[in-house]
């Protein structure tokens, strides 16, 4: 399968590229608004996969090329740029589009869960696709750092939300191509919220607990 | 110590007096608006436990008369009627008050987080407690089935939120006296929303994925 993740240079796009490449045999664009920087980083990329003895089918693209025509476009972005990333991109859509932004704000107490007003971000991105691409959400609550060191090893589950049961099936499929993580069906775009406002917790335990760091989820 | 659990007749306060009876060695003082009913369920508590071979100290008791000096009173009551719960015994009150309730509404996508309008069922118990009782929020994301269960063995978290640091580690301490269950520290009052909306997700994903039923969760 061919997928592209925009804002692929940053952190969870990096940790996405990396475990994708490592666990499974898809094709990965790395995107970016710069298509410079895309290429500096699926090289850099390349060479950490390389030097495990891997050479999977990973390339950098500007965003909007990245995304022509793939089979699953991961919008790998903070939540406030989610909506314009879609916008640059609309024309060459065809596959499923996948959300892991959370939207947060930090006060004296912690971090929080701060849902824009559609809801959750997953329905915002909902709200800003075309009509005829499904939305799913997935990939909230995966701690970046430790997903993209390959030598981490992990059991979390990765709650996947959207209103299209092909598109989630889709995506559910290739998080689980990732080692040591589960996906779970987390039911429709409604029931977001709940999924995306576990990320400040895992950054407040983290932050609360000696000796826990790099905090993923299991429901058991 | 003397544990007070109010709603102790309730699936929640079922769970944690079975439990902590079972696991521990605290005094459990089972409550309920109806003595009567109160000193059947903790009778039948009792049996349960006898059959294991345990005596534990439990007794029945109405909840005004089961909080009187108690080091820590759980309001294992619904969220609704947690303010007036608090009110019929806050004469009484001299330990810790520890609330495990979480406000949900269910629609035809699922379960919902319906926070009260203090933000948060956590805030809702500080604000109707006397302002000398430190008021703690935990076990809220536990399957009262499964921990009731006592051939059930599990590996769960609970996260303590608390803005009194002392009463806090009390309850933390509690908790951990469960085997299985592990307390993290959530930090303060302000951060008990994300905690309290795993509650309606763990019930999604129980009823979205085959063979999962009873879930807690985990942070690792």
């Amino acid at each position: 399968m061919d997928i592209a993740l925009l804002g692929g240079t940053g952190d969870i796009g990096e940790a996405l590229a990396l475990r994708l490449a490592y666990d499974t045999t898809h094709s990965i664009r790395v995107g970016s608004r710069d298509a410079e920087r895309a290429e500096a980083k699926a090289e850099e990329y390349l060479n950490e996969l390389d030097s495990r003895g891997l050479d999977p089918d990973l390339t950098g693209h500007a965003n909007a090329e990245a995304a022509v025509d793939a089979d699953v476009v991961v919008l790998a972005v903070p939540a406030y740029h989610l909506a314009d990333t879609i916008e640059a991109v609309a024309d060459g859509l065809s596959g499923v589009l996948v959300t892991p932004a959370v939207g947060m704000k930090r006060d004296d107490d912690g971090l929080h869960y701060n849902p824009p007003g559609a809801g959750s971000v997953t329905a915002l991105a909902r709200d800003a696709a075309p009509d005829d691409i499904p939305v799913v959400g997935a990939f909230h609550n995966l701690p970046a750092g430790r997903l993209a060191d390959l030598d981490s090893t992990f059991e979390w589950d990765t709650v996947v939300i959207g209103d299209d049961g092909d598109a989630k099936r889709t995506v559910m499929d290739i998080a689980e191509g990732i080692e040591g993580l589960r996906a779970l069906d987390g039911g429709g775009v409604a029931n977001a919220g709940e999924v995306e406002a576990i990320t400040p917790l895992l950054v407040n335990l983290a932050s609360e607990n000696e000796g826990l760091h790099g905090l993923g989820a299991r429901f058991q």
